[in-house]
């Protein structure tokens, strides 16, 4: 078996592998790349048990000279390409179980696990009817969506995001029971309904790769399973099970407050806030509180027995609904949210006090943001 | 007690002040920042056991409206200095114990701990005979010499950088018996000879303030303590007790082998054969080999039983003395030296293979680098 490869081709291609190589695991294999070198192409496989990827680099970058089945360490292999400032590797078996990695005048004998222990993996296949969705919509789906889900796994269902699709409709929501977010978009392609949890920790992997690539993404769904089809490389996730929460419900439909914020004057001035802010018992959370006053102007306040309080004057950037409203809730539920919109102005809905309050953006209907108060002693 | 400031002047002390403040302490008055409010300037005090910094603010940037003096939450008046986009910051003092930061539309109503409770601090006196050393050299000398130093608490001295003055020469040697650094200089001004040893630790933090600052120094001794006078800041690290060791006659002087290499390329080298190099029992550190062959190239090797073996050949970048040479050391020894030369190319002067070897610099004769070989099995 050997091969040449231009570096940066190589590196790109395992840098998507990375993805899929687990931190940990009992698998020793799995630590490992899996090269299957083909007469005119080469196929990387990594994978995780929650993550497979897999690459086909077909490319005149590529000079073949013996076909063969390798197992590589990943990680060895990554910091060795990364550092390598050759043009140009070469690969060479030179034992049953030895591969020689060779760039100017650096050489590393890499020891090789047993090919043959490589577990089958078993991609979706094509003859499904796929749905496609355009790269850069499905990274800012991820971006809006993927933080709000749980990390905790009290209810593993919560630490996915559902995505519904139904007659061209796409609605995504993720939630930790504290804070939700939901998208909802209309596709130009058509595919059979699913309604699936994908782990939100495998979508950040996801978007990682997509940062590199424009184009037109195909989705395979099956039950237990989805496959994301980006040019050559295939990134397949596990579902979990159970059945998602219906959030339908929680999202309040009436709103006697309605504010709207520059978007950064509101950030920072909550960051400022926070500062001072002391901490949720449950989720180690700061707490802040937010007031209307008869006059529009919105007061943002902490009170921190120990170091002193903080008090800040926002203006709303346009018309007010409502008069007053004193409602406490996590800074950092309502920073992560004001980071997910793109928008400049963002407008709060406020359904009471003790209710769920929305945060929705003036240009962009599709997002919406809902986050939980917390009762205020 | 009142006054207003310039938001960026007041960060900009703020963060000199940072440097002082204690990451814990059993004294909480440490924590606090300490105003001097005085009629036409502000004196700022930050102090742990180790170091102490003041700052004089003196500008037409402050105006002052009434006397007093505060000791305020350090950290948090940081973040809310540094998170602040006004231009223009007011301290009011409402009650004894309560100061009212504003800025534009925010106010923080902070508790002030009792100032009578702040320690006196001594800072030594202006009336001994200072050193005078440039900013950038000052810096160039702790960044050359302060990273041997050891980490480890067993034998504290060894933490400290020692500092030798005797008639206008300056001989500055850190080591952490493994590896060594010295750097000797000729200084223009004349003061009193001194030997002292300052923490590490303390001339990074020092080093972080001279990166705002480029002026002349003076430096103050006692048997106890260093002040460094950098234009309206003062700083002052305590001094390590106990005799440093003499390092001069563990320094080779005959070296059968020496190789020059362009610093760079076997910096990189370096990093490559470092990746699967086996960790060192006693440090941790990763060992690999240099071997001078006879016809004058020069191999790097490592050899880790289970990933597989690295070699690099590497050309001298200049004439080499000797013929064979076979050693063994620290990785990162190697790397952390490189790292501190300036120039392009390093001199290595091997004087033997179970003896220490010598790192010089083609341009620059001040500085030395020392790095002990381990044993090959």
């Amino acid at each position: 078996m050997n091969f040449s490869i231009n570096r940066d081709l190589l590196l790109d291609n395992l840098l998507v592998m990375q993805r899929g190589l687990p931190l940990r695991t009992s698998l020793p294999i799995l630590t490992t790349i899996k090269f299957d070198v083909k007469e005119d192409h080469i196929i990387l496989t990594s994978s995780n048990t929650d993550i497979a990827i897999q690459v086909l680099i077909e490319d005149e970058d590529i000079s073949i000279g013996k076909t063969g089945v390798l197992t590589i360490p990943g990680k060895f292999l990554i910091d060795i390409i990364r550092k390598s400032t050759s043009n140009r590797i070469e690969f060479t078996l030179i034992e049953d179980r030895i591969v020689v990695v060779k760039s100017d005048r650096s050489e590393f004998k890499l020891r090789l696990m047993d090919a043959t222990d490589y577990p089958d993996i078993d991609f979706l296949s094509n003859d499904r009817e796929p749905l496609t969705i355009d790269s850069e919509l499905l990274k800012t789906i991820i971006k809006e969506t993927s933080y709000a889900a749980s990390t905790s796994e009290k209810r593993p269902i919560l630490t996915g995001v559902n995505l519904k699709y139904n007659d061209n409709n796409l609605l995504v929501v993720a939630t930790n029971s504290y804070r939700l977010s939901q998208k909802e978009v209309k596709l130009r392609s058509k595919a059979t309904d699913f309604d699936i949890v994908i782990p939100s920790k495998n979508l950040d992997e996801l978007s990682k790769i997509l940062d590199n690539n424009s184009t037109d993404i195909l989705m395979y769904v099956s039950h237990n399973k989805v496959l994301f089809k980006i040019d050559n490389i295939l990134f397949q996730s596990s579902l979990l099970e159970g059945t998602y929460p219906n959030t339908s419900r929680i999202i309040p439909t009436e709103f006697p407050v309605v504010i709207s914020f520059n978007k950064d004057e509101l950030l920072l001035a909550v960051e400022r806030v926070s500062l001072l802010s002391p901490k949720d018992r449950d989720t180690n959370y700061n707490i802040i509180k937010l007031r209307l006053n008869n006059d529009h102007s919105v007061e943002l306040l902490s009170t921190n027995k120990e170091i002193g309080d903080a008090n800040e004057v926002i203006l709303p950037s346009g018309d007010v609904v409502g008069t007053i409203i004193n409602i406490a809730f996590s800074s950092r539920h309502l920073l992560d949210a004001l980071r997910s919109f793109n928008s400049n102005e963002v407008v709060i809905n406020f359904a009471g006090e003790v209710r769920p309050f929305v945060l929705k953006s003036t240009q962009d209907d599709s997002l919406l943001h809902l986050i939980l108060p917390v009762r205020i002693d």
